[in-house]
């Protein structure tokens, strides 16, 4: 994409409310737009990052066998009342409106019982299960304070799996299953060193459920991290039993601040029970299905990226989520000649599928350069009369701010 | 992905309140879910059905130039206070909600007031124009009926692009290429021949809108069409003046009922004069932004392809928008002789990236053909002891119904 068609601008202002630094950096770079507190709307570049983080998490969700599907977002009262949530004293964050023919429906602020419901017409017997539904859908969440930025927005992008199991037992094996490919998400995501599975609060159908907890000063959660064992405790279930059951001692735990990104929950037969989901087993008994859940907040984890990986300049995207894989930047001379290179360069790049923004704009070295520290496409090139007096380009890796001299296109691809 | 897999079922009975044909073949294929009157869920199937309408009309609104955002859905009561749209009075099909710690907010029913709010931020000189913008966004509109299935709903995903010009003239041109565009977009999705650019009314800043107009039984808007022409006036502005201005005789016009599958509207400085969105034009001097609308919306147009593309055994999808382009079939025999071969011919399949359907299931071949036929994928490859005798397949075109033997895989994928 030519940088010139790209309507957005970098800015230096933020909207006067806005105290999260991913918001502050997303808003500048022209990312994303504050709509209210809490409410983001996604701009070309922030949606080109909002998708790729959306098929890594798609890719791992159907490599252990989820079914893609998309729920409404307007949920009928009568299943809300059938488990006990609907009334506000027990979900404190529910939006809830009026539809004009009469009658109360809710916003969702999650899907189980909409897709137990569902899943009734669609399972008779053993041999229907197991299955894993997953969805990307707009949730809607009434926050009393919404001070993080896209970490914590009211309307968000979630990724929500449900299992559907047999029996405890075939669910755990689904539920390991799916925390290993939590952790092949969040590695992809490059965000895989600061994140910790972390033992939290299990419910009454597991003694524990498990976040998966990035450490950032943004982060509004209090974990305590087993560094060598790769886990974390979160502080709310912090006691000396779950220091045996885990087998760790206080003394090895280190106190951080972390922001939730995913978390993964047994439910047991709370939801079917509730609704009616039963299956017939080989002896035609009918039983409770067993359900787990699993989210993950795509624009939290954007949010959290933005956090972990920026610096004084700007965002510092990792490669799988870069808006661009290449920030294409030409230094215009008079003559035009560094102008054909470069479109040329762009033309053969664009054709080999690299996904490069162009920066064809008539503005000086120094607008383009801060611009492209802002925006933190992974990897920069840089065409200008000196680059092309050695025959060569320059490139730049984001992060490390290593700058190598390149001479073909091939070399540029090989990298 | 084979069918033994695929979760849903294939079903006899529909909701008893659910009259529309659409919807109806729809949840006995499994392709959607009701929720409530108005509110479909999308299911593997109908979500793979959704996903290509989408990516047919993201291809062409790319062609002409649009930039793909995601804005909120929870809306700014102030933005719409602005341009006098946020009382009930005036705009009659609102959700609104309300915020926990105060204040009234609505969910979007299009997305005018919050765009042009956002490109303040971006448009500051002619040099910045034109701009062409667009999402897929869920729309939320509280209709007092939802009788027409998909077709009519109270939560959909709508296409809606805004167009941003320095002037008349410019906005005109861009408003041509739209409309062409459009023309690809329902052409590309199967509906072409039975869809015509529709002449409607224009409000304060065009005499016409357009738009395209599906003929169909199930429509709820009537229709004059001049075949001829290949255009439509709207009944509400059929009257002695655009029979002028259209050149046409009130005797070559057809009355036929359709449904709006598209809309393009001109919307003139309406939204730019209440929300200040104004450029610098080349002398310096302050000018509004001139906007156009254009909206799609793709659940209604699959429901059209539903209600046009189906016969009494079921649904009979356009190749450009089957769910997978092929079902593959096998009617198994005692030995495993047929399971071997269609294992082996789905691998080679799904390794070059043919999407199949592959019916696996241990269910009589009556089953299988009738459930295919619901479902309606546009080709069907059956695998029996029958056609291995023949060393072939059996090719079924699902709308033709035109059958083929044919003998090498090769001759499969060159049709």
């Amino acid at each position: 994409m030519k940088q010139s068609h790209l309507f957005t601008k970098t800015r230096h202002e933020v909207p006067k409310d806005e105290v999260a630094k991913n918001a502050q950096l997303l808003i500048r770079a022209g990312y994303i737009n504050k709509e209210m507190s809490g409410v983001y709307s996604y701009l070309p570049l922030g949606l080109r990052v909002m998708n790729k983080v959306v098929n890594i998490i798609r890719e791992e969700m159907n490599s252990i066998g989820g079914q893609e599907v998309h729920l409404a977002a307007l949920q009928d009262r009568k299943l809300w009342e059938a488990t006990g949530r609907w009334d506000d004293s027990v979900v404190d964050n529910w939006f809830k409106t009026k539809l004009k023919n009469g009658g109360d429906i809710g916003l969702g602020f999650t899907h189980e019982e909409p897709l137990t419901n569902l899943m009734k017409d669609h399972i008779r017997s053993f041999r229907d299960l197991p299955i894993a539904v997953y969805q990307f859908q707009t949730k809607f969440r009434n926050e009393e304070r919404a001070k993080s930025g896209i970490m914590r927005a009211r309307e968000f992008l979630m990724k929500d799996l449900y299992s559907f199991n047999v029996d405890e037992k075939s669910h755990q094996d689904f539920y390991e299953e799916a925390k290993k490919a939590y952790i092949r998400v969040f590695d992809r995501l490059g965000i895989g060193a600061q994140t910790y599975v972390t033992f939290a609060a299990g419910g009454s159908f597991s003694k524990y459920s498990h976040e998966f907890q990035t450490i950032t000063d943004a982060g509004e959660d209090i974990i305590y991290v087993h560094k060598d064992k790769r886990l974390a405790v979160n502080r709310d279930v912090l006691n000396d039993e779950v220091l045996k059951d885990l087998r760790i001692s206080r003394s090895d735990l280190e106190e951080n601040k972390a922001v939730e990104v995913g978390n993964i929950f047994s439910l047991g037969a709370k939801f079917s029970d509730a609704l009616g989901l039963n299956y017939k087993d080989a002896e035609g008994k009918l039983r409770p299905v067993i359900m787990g859940s699993y989210g993950i907040g795509p624009g939290r984890v954007m949010g959290t990226i933005a956090e972990l990986w920026s610096d004084d300049k700007g965002l510092v995207w990792p490669e799988s989520v870069s808006p661009f894989a290449i920030h294409l930047i030409a230094l215009f001379d008079s003559e035009g000649k560094v102008k054909k290179v470069t479109d040329d360069l762009y033309e053969k790049l664009t054709k080999k599928s690299v996904e490069v923004l162009y920066d064809d704009r008539e503005e000086t070295a120094g607008t383009k350069f801060s611009d492209s520290d802002l925006i933190g496409i992974s990897k920069r090139i840089v065409v200008s009369e000196k680059t092309l007096r050695e025959n060569s380009v320059e490139t730049k890796d984001r992060r490390t701010g290593k700058v190598e001299m390149v001479k073909s296109i091939n070399d540029l691809l090989l990298e």
